[in-house]
């Protein structure tokens, strides 16, 4: 693929205090864009300066939602190199998300060239400090100036870059969560596989909730019999119950997560009995009731691994492990941020220097 | 509300061949914009030249779908004035839609107040054909430049005017649908009853099979048993069984169409019996084994009233009423189309003059 790069005349200052970065709020010098038109396929590619999109009011993205985005971080290791985790597995499943969503696919190859090529051009935006990283925002959405259902003729796939800070500013702290009993987020046969924004719009009421109770996260049954775990607002969720380490089985409604596929990888090769399997919140209470129930996380590509301290199903609520960060949480949580910092051995083959 | 009105100095033409003008690709010279900021409110209410609206790449609509639209139109009177049908309903809808999405709301006199100007300024711009009509498009989306899941500080709320030919160029024939049986719009607790871009997002590929199958549209069943109907792309369903007319109740997963509002509302003023109930395309299929489906039709802003003439289910394929349109579908369609059209008293005062 041709990419054409045009640099920006006016560069931005780089943030120094990582610190200050916060998450998604600031955007690096440029940005990757590509093209489709039906009949024509992707065309186009191009790293310009970050700069607005102008588009017609009644460009499809506005009106019927079809957008998938991704979510992956570059890491500035202790000699001063860029290295990414696993970013094939994002443009695989932004693959599978376009294919749900009636939006015409991508080469894996060339969405790792543009990363490759807008990254290195934006090198110095990757922070320098721990736990801080560069967010990489991929996206897809319709734009032709349209009003009527039907899968768009014309789409932009537009890669940005947000340098960002440790997503818990206070550190690997326990985080509450409560369990969503009324709004459904997805259900099976719908999107809920997928990165789309639909699955986001409707997950908004529900999180909003839980934090007026002051809850960080909402914790998702299944839409069907609203027995099942699913998952978190942008996380997998696993649970330590005896010595059996248990997910939620990718059921077509939850994210396949690639810090999730990462964990159970890791735990199979510490030789952890780890099961992917459908797991009801009265099995979880019950254990608790009985006192097998040792840990919660979440695992995502912003918080990496998210201890869960509180865990509240109606009027009941579940402190886990005196609300302390557990020992295979925390050894997860060593383990993965050492392979992505560059602190530990990259064993599994995950990494990619840029 | 004060609107500020910049008139465009570069009018386009209006189309003069109604039967070119096809459906939402030609937008009229203006259109309505408002922005709201948190802490702010909704201001800067103006009317300005139809136009390209800048967006950062990080705008949250791309990412989230955090995004909600109405549909209805404008009609071109015999006496040469033009009326809208029912638009107090639409923002009422919008309203609920905006809740649900975690959207701020916005007073229905101000969205009245807002199109009614749009609207009269564009007035040349309304169809005179009969059949045609200017379609009008509210919608809102969260804007902030921000990527992360939470609900935008702030959106637009736009109106855009599109001059639109009749649904069906063929004029009123019977359509084809066929059931769903793998894919789910839309579930109870989920965003159903809203219009929102996700659910049309969902439906986009179910659609696409259809299309492919030559159905014209896809009828949607519960996503929990997928075993009753809910309704089909853009439109809500009528069944005709016996003596009785039935739709699915709103359940929370389908749309309150005002179509279908008024279809109900006509129904039970002529004195049919109308049921709004639970209807398993099981009862549907058996009704048509013994002789007793005699109508089906679709209601909808776009095609007003549908009739289907071809129902698949799996293998079964049903002929309705002889693939011709029946009885009770063409009068409900003279009916509701003499009233938009003013060529019919409008007893229910449905109807709003410009
Ligand atoms: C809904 C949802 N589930 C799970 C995840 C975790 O996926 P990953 O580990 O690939 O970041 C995310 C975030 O990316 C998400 O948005
Ligand atoms: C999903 C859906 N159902 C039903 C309808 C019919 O609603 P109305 O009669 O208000 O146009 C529409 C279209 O507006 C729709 O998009």
């Amino acid at each position: 693929m041709k990419i054409t790069i045009q640099k920006t005349t006016n560069p931005k200052p780089i943030p120094k205090d990582d610190s200050k970065l916060g998450f998604g709020r600031i955007f690096s010098d440029h940005m990757f864009i590509m093209e489709y038109t039906a009949g024509q396929g992707w065309h186009d590619a191009s790293i310009k300066p970050f700069q607005d999109i102008p588009l017609s009011p009644a460009a499809m993205v506005f009106h019927y939602g079809q957008e998938i985005f991704e979510g992956l971080k570059a890491y500035r290791t202790a000699d001063g190199s860029v290295q990414l985790f696993r970013p094939e597995e994002n443009f695989k499943r932004l693959n599978i998300s376009a294919k749900r969503l009636v939006i015409p696919e991508i080469p894996v190859e060339d969405c790792m060239q543009a990363l490759t090529e807008l990254v290195k051009l934006d090198e110095a935006w990757v922070p320098h400090s721990d736990g801080a990283s560069l967010y990489i925002r991929p996206f897809i959405f319709a734009k032709d100036p349209f009003v009527g259902v039907r899968p768009g003729n014309e789409y932009y796939f537009i890669i940005i870059l947000s340098p960002s800070g440790p997503y818990y500013e206070t550190g690997l702290n326990p985080v509450s969560i409560c369990v969503e009993e009324n709004y459904v987020r997805a259900v099976k046969g719908g999107m809920g596989f997928t990165k789309t924004g639909g699955n986001y719009a409707a997950s908004l009421i529900g999180q909003d909730e839980a934090h007026n109770q002051n809850f960080a996260q909402v914790l998702w049954l299944d839409g069907i019999e609203k027995k099942y775990i699913e998952e978190v607002g942008s996380m997998n969720i696993f649970f330590v119950i005896g010595d059996e380490i248990i997910t939620p089985e990718l059921n077509g409604s939850i994210l396949s997560g690639i810090t999730r596929k990462s964990v159970i990888e890791l735990c199979q090769n510490w030789g952890l009995k780890l099961s992917e399997r459908r797991l009801g919140i009265q099995e979880v209470s019950d254990a608790y009731d009985r006192g097998e129930l040792k840990e919660i996380f979440g695992t995502g590509t912003a918080a990496v691994i998210s201890p869960v301290g509180l865990l509240k199903w109606g009027d009941k609520v579940m402190e886990i492990n005196g609300n302390k960060i557990g020992d295979i949480s925390a050894k997860l949580y060593d383990t993965l941020t050492g392979i992505q910092y560059g602190r530990l051995a990259d064993e599994m083959g995950w990494v990619k220097k840029v």
